[in-house]
């Protein structure tokens, strides 16, 4: 499993505060628990638009560089701000665009900057009529996605999939829609990788890192292999070894059983 | 999701020791324990074979239906067990006959006890050479359990199918392939439900509680309806009403929402 570390996002208020207020030391500390947690690539947000947005990413993603060697994933509907946080990593690991979408805009604007930058890419199957209702609308967005990266030059493998899970409080079939949308577009798409944002799925709700753990629980079974989430939280951490162990992805159970030496079941 | 508690088994230490001492009282609080937390059916297992266990099987199930309404499901592989166990019961919701399955022995003597008798079965997909490897070799199984148990004259609707599910130390994908099974014979058989015990899938592994409730959240989603479970752990039950929600069996959240108020998440 590919771990997004989720924490370094400004639309969390202390997070908001440090970037605001250029704590460097707030950040560094966030950017550095994720990746000892297990987190492969640090999620930067910087939570706010508008004409500072790219000096901001720009701040975000050097002290993250700074900080650690696992490389951004630079999360911004921005076509500057994209630009700027791409452009402060000079790390040896690529980084991630989180993230290109059908959106007529948004794909104008970004494919540009993809194209012949030696980066990973986060696609969300998202149009201009937002996100289609079923799981073939979605299988339907994610094959387009492709066509489009692929044509203008990214590699199967770069390409996380993300098929969009809504809160479950406002479409009841929305978790059940992604999943099954994970498990289509893995074998529409084998080469590409399916990522998905957790914690959208329990907005609105009670006891929402249950939701959250249930709903990676499921997803992991129907295929997914990338995530965006807190490393921080045990119980997310711990169902996710338990998961991937049941799904067959762990042989033997060897890293559910080093993760209960480590303590962090 | 029905419920079938797991707590009256033999094989627990505490319980045989109470079944050998024909201790009335710790049988009746643990069913009226698992009744109260939403056990549609009391698993009654002895937990030993021999000459006694038609006699232990009466006595356990006479506990349980003078302490609840709650139905017994009757777990024996003895025809004269079960025959006990089924007389014994006298209360007007139907038990359950835990298990036939495709063993030539078993099935020749059980098909007579169910055939004409106002019961629902747990069926496994179990035959002579052992529980079938494949996903396709457990569907097939279910068929022909289906067709045995239809053709003596059960209704589609209570037959419990158990695809089984192997422990994960011994075989790695075995919880994949349970899963699989689930959706495959949810598809071929839509008007039976399917069933699992839950804890064998961890045994011989560490934090089996959390094995249980992931593999649980997995199975769910995969189209379970029925478990055999500790309704007493609340890890397990809340993992549940999130499971529903999320796999798009509980509208609007509204089990998992009453779960919440009622302190159970």
């Amino acid at each position: 499993m590919i771990i997004i570390g989720e924490l370094i996002n400004g639309t969390r208020e202390p997070v908001q505060k440090a970037i605001l207020a250029k704590d460097e030391d707030f950040i560094r500390e966030l950017a550095v628990r994720q990746a000892e947690a297990g987190a492969d690539f640090i999620d930067c947000n910087v939570g706010m638009v508008g004409a500072s947005e790219a000096e901001q990413m720009e701040w975000l993603v050097s002290v993250v560089a700074d900080a650690v060697d696992v490389p951004p994933c630079v999360d911004t509907a921005s076509p500057d701000a994209m630009r700027a946080g791409l452009e402060a990593w000079a790390g040896d690991e690529r980084p991630i665009c989180n993230s290109v979408t059908l959106e007529r805009e948004r794909i104008d604007s970004f494919l540009p900057i993809v194209s012949g930058r030696d980066v990973q890419i986060v696609a969300l199957v998202m149009t201009d009529e937002g996100v289609p209702k079923t799981v073939q609308g979605r299988v339907d967005a994610a094959q387009r996605l492709f066509e489009a990266l692929t044509a203008s030059g990214s590699a199967p493998e770069d390409i996380f999939i993300d098929p969009v899970v809504t809160p479950l409080s406002v479409e009841p079939e929305g978790a059940r829609i992604a999943c099954d949308a994970i498990r289509e577009i893995r074998e529409a798409l084998p080469d590409c990788h399916t990522v998905c944002g957790l914690s959208n799925v329990s907005y609105g709700l009670p006891r929402r890192t249950l939701l959250n753990r249930v709903f990676l629980s499921q997803a992991v079974l129907a295929g997914l292999d990338s995530a965006i989430l807190d490393p921080l939280d045990q119980g997310i951490m711990s169902s996710l070894y338990a998961a991937e162990a049941l799904a067959g992805r762990d042989e033997w159970c060897a890293n559910y059983l080093g993760a209960y030496r480590r303590g962090v079941l």
